[in-house]
Parts: structure tokens; C-alpha cells; sequence
């Protein structure tokens, strides 16, 4: 199974076997992903079609068409701050499971600890293992944590951040199925986000919203707003 | 907290400080619950409403409305085959966070393995303390394990077994969410129900639902199928 990249594009920027980058999709493939010139990936319409590109300069050539049974149509990347211990590895299995295209683990202001790069080896091969035995055709992608201040600046994409005591729309009446959008879930450490974190991510214009009444741990709440997000999306 | 069950009334059913039993809600109440003679229980409309009541023959007195606020205005019962090894801890864990009534393990025709009376204990013990950290205001019931065919009786109740390999619609599709009607949903153990086992559920008025193209756990499909469903519900 390959570990591609995934970004979605709107079918106009699909020209003669070409795809025109946005500068926004250049930045996330060259600064986010780490992609450099002649490394492939991607590229989805957000409504079911598959393409396998190369990068090249400022834009992607189109290798070939994909067929993909598996996969969900929009490429979700979860942000969750890094729970303490072991609970990270079934948090990256079951949103594997799920479907989620990119995790990308942060230090928070209530969770400062730096993980191993042991660690980053152990989630990149659970990833694999769970993407294989749930049948998927991709292993998701598995960053290196930062801080959740650089995540922020997600483009093109529908951004919500998980807020556990506060007065947020569930979540669950907030996801527009928009096509050619990915989207991006932030989930919060155990205590949850600080304030100053939640006012910088909707300054970023990530939408708050609720996961319920009850208060879910850090390694629950992920796969109930993937669980929520992939029944959303999938066609 | 309390450890009382939990059965949902239709608002007709109560008359002068009295809840007028059905046949069904007896059985369920003595036979399913096993509750006896002057044992409580929490009687609830469906629509938020909440009554302490006390069983009396045919009928329940009701001792007092209750004020809840973090739980969910209907009843679900999940019905989980018991997977190998710890996976059920994990299993009661997440589901009574997300707000489960009832957890109904079952033995079913490729999970064999009877549980020791200290697992059911250790189960008991992991759902009160998930109750509480979770901030909910009932503990979930756990049943004792028995064959998956005695548990296809659940009368007045809306029910769904999950199968994963089958040109069944999404569990998101399905969920109307009907007042004073409780939910029952069935997960399979890993390898899945036996086409035996889900005929037999659809004649007993199970409906068949997926939960997505790719194959799930059967750790994650319960804390999948809860997240979606406590969404639906949830007022």
C-alpha cells in the first residue's frame, strides 16, 4: 500500500494532464507535507476521482487515473494534542480505521511533552497495520509534532477545533459536506484546550463546536468526531 | 450515582402518579433486568423528561421527576460479542462515556469464550468510573453475558445490527430518532456475525446497517456505531 499524500483540487484546476497548484496547495504540499520537486501524491475532487501526480515547480503532472473503493471522498486531518502514555497508538488505530487521511499531533499548552522519535516510528507503523487490516488503499500520513500554534494556518479547508465545556453547536449540525474541501479536526489534551488556544483557532477560522454533553477523554473524543465526519462524507 | 435502569414510557402511559406497564415493559423490566417487586427505576419520556419509579405488579409508582442534565433522552442498549482478550474494557469504557443505558456482552456463534464472574465485576467497575469522569448522571447496566440469540427479544425498541461485509445502507441513513422508542444495536465479534446469526436478527425485527466501507475493529465499531447514534439523539 503506498503512503501518498492527499490534497483535494476543484476539477477546473485539472488542465491537459496538468494540475494548477493554488499558492495555498503549494505551501501546504512544500511546508506542511514536505513534498519536494518530482515526489508524488494525490489529488482528489472531493467526489470520488482519484489522481496520481508528481509535482513539478508550480504545478503537478498527472500520472495516471486511480480506483479506489475504500477511501472517503475529502482527505480529513485530525489535529490532536499528544495524550499522556500510551494513548496516542489507539487514537492514530481507530482513526485509521475511520478513514482520516493526515494526524497531526501537537504539543498544547496543557500537554508539553515531546515524544521519541521512537514514538513517531511506533504511530507510522500502526498506521500501516490498521490501514492494511481495515482495507483501505492508503496509509495515512503521520507529521512530526509541533506546536499547535503552526497548525493553524490550514488553508482551503473546513477547520473546527472540539471545545468541551462551552456553549458550541454540536458538531453534528455543523458539517456541510462542501466538495473540494478538506477538513481539518482539532481535538484538544485531557483538560482541554486553553482559552487563549480556542480564541486563536477561531481567529485562524477554525469553527468551535460540541461533541455532546458528556465529557469524552482525549483518546474517545477523536474517534467520536471522525466517526461523526466520516459517516458525513463517505458516498 | 446511581445505578438504576432505564426503560422509555409513552406519555399516556403515566396517569395519576402511576406508569401503566406494558406487557412488554413487564417482561423487560422482570425477565431482561430482572428487577422484582418495589426495585426503582427511571422512566423517561423520550423527550427529556425524567421519573424515579418503583415497580408495583403491573404497574410503577413514580416517586419523583429527576433533573438530568448530561444524559440522553432515550435509552440505547448496546449488544457487543465480546472480542478476545481486554478489547471489552476498552469497549464499556468509551461507550459509557458517550452515554450508553445498557451493555449487553454476548457470546455468539465465533466468540465462545464465557467470561469469568471477575470480568463482569471489573466491567461493572470501568463503567461507574467512566460514568463519573465522563460527568453523567447514571451508571450504564452491564448485563451478563448469554448467547447473542437470547438477546433478540428487545420489544419497542428501534433495532440495528451492524454487518460489515454487505450491500447494507449506513447506520447514518437509518436513524430516524422517534420518540419514546428505545435503541438496541448489535456488533458483531471480529470475523463478524454468521450469516446465521444476522438472518435470524433481521427476523426478529433487527434492520441491517453499515458503518462504512472499511472494516472496523470490533473495539472501534461499537464506540463508531454510539457516536453516531448518541449524535442523532441527542437534544
Amino acid at each position: 500500500m503506498s503512503q501518498l499524500q492527499r490534497i483535494a483540487i476543484a476539477p477546473s484546476q485539472l488542465q491537459q494532464g496538468q494540475i494548477l497548484l493554488t499558492k495555498d496547495q503549494q505551501h501546504y504540499l512544500g511546508r506542511v507535507l514536505r513534498l519536494r520537486e518530482g515526489d508524488r501524491f494525490i489529488a482528489m475532487d472531493g467526489i470520488g476521482k482519484w489522481w496520481l501526480a508528481q509535482l513539478e515547480g508550480e504545478q503537478a503532472q498527472v500520472l495516471e487515473p486511480l480506483t479506489v473503493e475504500t477511501e472517503l471522498p475529502v482527505s480529513i486531518t485530525l489535529i490532536a494534542a499528544l495524550p499522556k502514555g500510551n494513548g496516542f497508538d489507539e487514537v492514530v488505530r481507530c482513526c485509521t480505521e475511520l478513514g482520516v487521511a493526515c494526524i497531526a499531533p501537537v504539543l498544547s499548552d496543557r500537554t508539553l511533552l515531546h515524544p521519541s522519535p521512537q514514538k513517531l516510528e511506533r504511530w507510522r507503523r500502526i498506521a500501516a497495520e490498521a490501514a492494511e487490516q481495515s482495507e483501505r488503499s492508503f496509509v495515512p500520513t503521520i507529521l512530526e509534532p509541533v506546536a499547535f500554534s503552526t497548525e493553524l494556518s490550514f488553508v482551503n479547508s473546513q477547520r473546527y477545533i472540539c471545545v468541551a465545556r462551552g456553549d458550541f453547536p454540536h458538531l453534528r449540525d455543523c458539517l456541510q459536506y462542501k466538495k473540494q474541501r478538506d477538513i481539518v479536526i482539532a481535538i484538544g489534551p485531557e483538560g482541554g484546550w486553553t482559552e487563549k488556544e480556542v480564541q486563536d483557532a477561531i481567529a485562524s477560522g477554525f469553527q468551535p463546536v460540541s461533541l455532546g454533553r458528556r465529557i469524552l477523554r482525549a483518546v474517545t473524543a477523536p474517534v467520536v468526531a471522525l466517526s461523526l465526519i466520516t459517516a458525513a462524507c463517505e458516498v
